[in-house]
């Protein structure tokens, strides 16, 4: 019988809420790839991992720091939102710091959500937000994409309406077709919106975006929260940090429940140092415009035509659900890691990461090969 | 009135169980200390941080692994996991990594309790389990320590079985006492424990207990889960990396809801380049057990009887609850961080990290001034 118990699960059981849930992850990671296909992965472009590193000075600010990795860091994280709230004109009060734009979503999704509580976004929109909300019981409802593979603003209006959804989450620009709206437009959409409704604003690529006027930080911080990250212009993914920035009684409400010293303490000397090397920060936004227009020319040669992005990665329709995932599982097996969102019908499509000149070339030749023979 | 709702927080509210909760961090850092107190912190003795630091090893790979943070780090953190299943003679499934203990003690209250359900530790045992367990809407009863400043494994029982409990919380070494149990107690109370309850056992400080029979990791593992962290004796407390060893069906429902990619990089890299150094762990060992003795007779010198410690920290009772707040008030002004907890009758003791042998001897002469003007 004590036997038996042992090859059990806890008697207990387990919430409700995780107990309902099915066992899923929001991606799989290219490691766990790696180990499925059992073929190494020499080409990483499937995670919108920066391929030109970070900034030599964040890398050298976080060598220094390792060294005092036995302290804790800052749970206040202040000297970097003191910095933050100067660069972005907000109150200091106005910004709270996760480990990545993740966790700052897990956190948005419980500190709103009751169990039942409607959430909308775009119908294969970024699986993580998805993730959280329904990991903390809330409903969502999808809208999908306009045929132009934009977020359908008035649709996700409507169904804030018609729904009463406590948050409606918008990427801009977007993940994973890369279009985007400029500020005027995501003014109106904020307008637009039911008063109780609050808006996810998920810029984790707007750095990539050339020209784009933004909206102020300041603007309805009441309705919005908006995400930044150090993980993709500033190449930092792997320290794990990114900030909210929104009304204070909302980061004092995640103050309530936060995991206060989460935060890696190498990844806020990273992210500091990161923020003053605006000349290294330039020269990844050109080698990615430069990267964009390379990949767009290889899209063309092989007849297919990319949604014109404005982030550091490519969407590339090419033409049907299964012609995208054969052409995935053969790159796989070539050692190629690039996505294919899961949701029709943006599975119709290859996100692919803008990577260095040399990379997107051996990429063409790569692709150009298993498009002749999944073709042929 | 748009004006007017710019100012006001969000209309749509928040979620019933935050809204509820009071604004209340665990921990004061001591940052925030210093900032309060205007007095910069010299004797950083406050938050069992490691002043025998990390590895050189460890400390070497985090600078290797530093160059390459644009990338994410595994969020199955399979090599790391694969060494520790080696070392605690457990499977691989039976291991989850997250960004240190805290993090998991969150997870856990997530992931067992329904809200109302009811959890048992000790009165003025670790702040953020309580901090997890009430921002998950769970009903904490708490269960005196003993007279020896133990934790009083048969009221905690006792309480289990009269509140149904989903979780018990146990410390072992205990924080903020240090004082210890045994395998056989420790199986002796997993026995005692109503079948329903998992026993969430944080072993924070277990390397610091020489000569400590701990129970084998794979003991009951459908009762219990098991919390180890690179925080204390690693010295990486920084990096945010720990882990729970427990049933393989509890792992999985962790990954229903986790924050998969949470994990920094660099810490993986450095908590794998720390198990390696036996040599360094066990110098700190050393250096701790010196620690204590050295600190025990300054605490003997000013009439004061620490209770003896497994861990890297000594708890010093002064009498009463005012002499221990005035003692860490007069402490702070001269930039020496210790720790007073909360919650009577610990609120008469003293905590104070096991420094190195100079800034003991720093403390010591600190300490009898404090300790003389306070008497006089």
């Amino acid at each position: 019988m004590a036997e038996q118990r042992e090859r059990t699960a806890p008697a207990g059981g387990y919430a409700r809420l995780v107990a309902e849930l099915p066992a899923t992850v929001p991606f799989i990671a290219p490691e766990a790839l790696e180990r499925m296909s059992g073929v190494p992965i020499r080409l990483r472009l499937g995670a919108n991992e920066s391929p030109f590193g970070s900034s030599p000075k964040a890398v050298a600010a976080m060598r220094e720091a390792a060294s005092g990795t036995a302290w804790y860091g800052d749970p206040e994280s202040r000297d970097l939102r003191l910095v933050l709230a100067n660069r972005h004109g907000v109150p200091f009060e106005a910004i709270s710091v996760g480990s990545g734009i993740d966790e700052l979503l897990g956190l948005i999704a419980r500190v709103f959500l009751n169990p039942g509580d409607a959430v909308v976004t775009s119908l294969g929109g970024y699986p993580t937000f998805n993730y959280h909300v329904a990991g903390y019981g809330g409903t969502l409802h999808f809208v999908p994409y306009t045929d132009a593979w934009q977020n359908d603003l008035d649709g996700l209006a409507e169904a804030a309406h018609r729904t009463s959804a406590k948050l409606v989450y918008l990427a801009n620009p977007d993940n994973p077709t890369g279009t985007v709206f400029g500020a005027a437009q995501l003014a109106a959409f904020i307008d637009a919106l039911p008063e109780q409704t609050t808006l996810v604003l998920d810029e984790a690529y707007v750095e990539f975006a050339a020209g784009l006027q933004t909206l102020p930080m300041s603007h309805c911080m009441n309705r919005v929260i908006r995400l930044r990250t150090f993980s993709k212009a500033y190449g930092l993914a792997g320290a794990r940090i990114g900030y909210a920035v929104t009304h204070p009684d909302t980061v004092a409400a995640f103050d309530k429940v936060r995991n206060h010293f989460g935060v890696n303490r190498v990844a806020q000397a990273g992210a500091l140092a990161a923020l003053e090397d605006t000349v290294f920060l330039a020269d990844v936004r050109r080698q990615v415009a430069a990267g964009q227009a390379q990949l767009t020319e290889v899209a063309h040669r092989l007849g297919y035509r990319p949604v014109p992005s404005a982030a550091s990665f490519l969407f590339i329709p090419v033409g049907s659900a299964d012609r995208a995932a054969r052409t995935a599982e053969a790159l796989l097996q070539r050692g190629v890691f690039i996505r294919v969102p899961g949701v029709a019908p943006l599975d119709e499509g290859l996100r692919v990461t803008i990577g260095t000149r040399e990379q997107l070339s051996q990429f063409a030749e790569i692709w150009a090969q298993v498009d002749r023979e999944l073709r042929g």
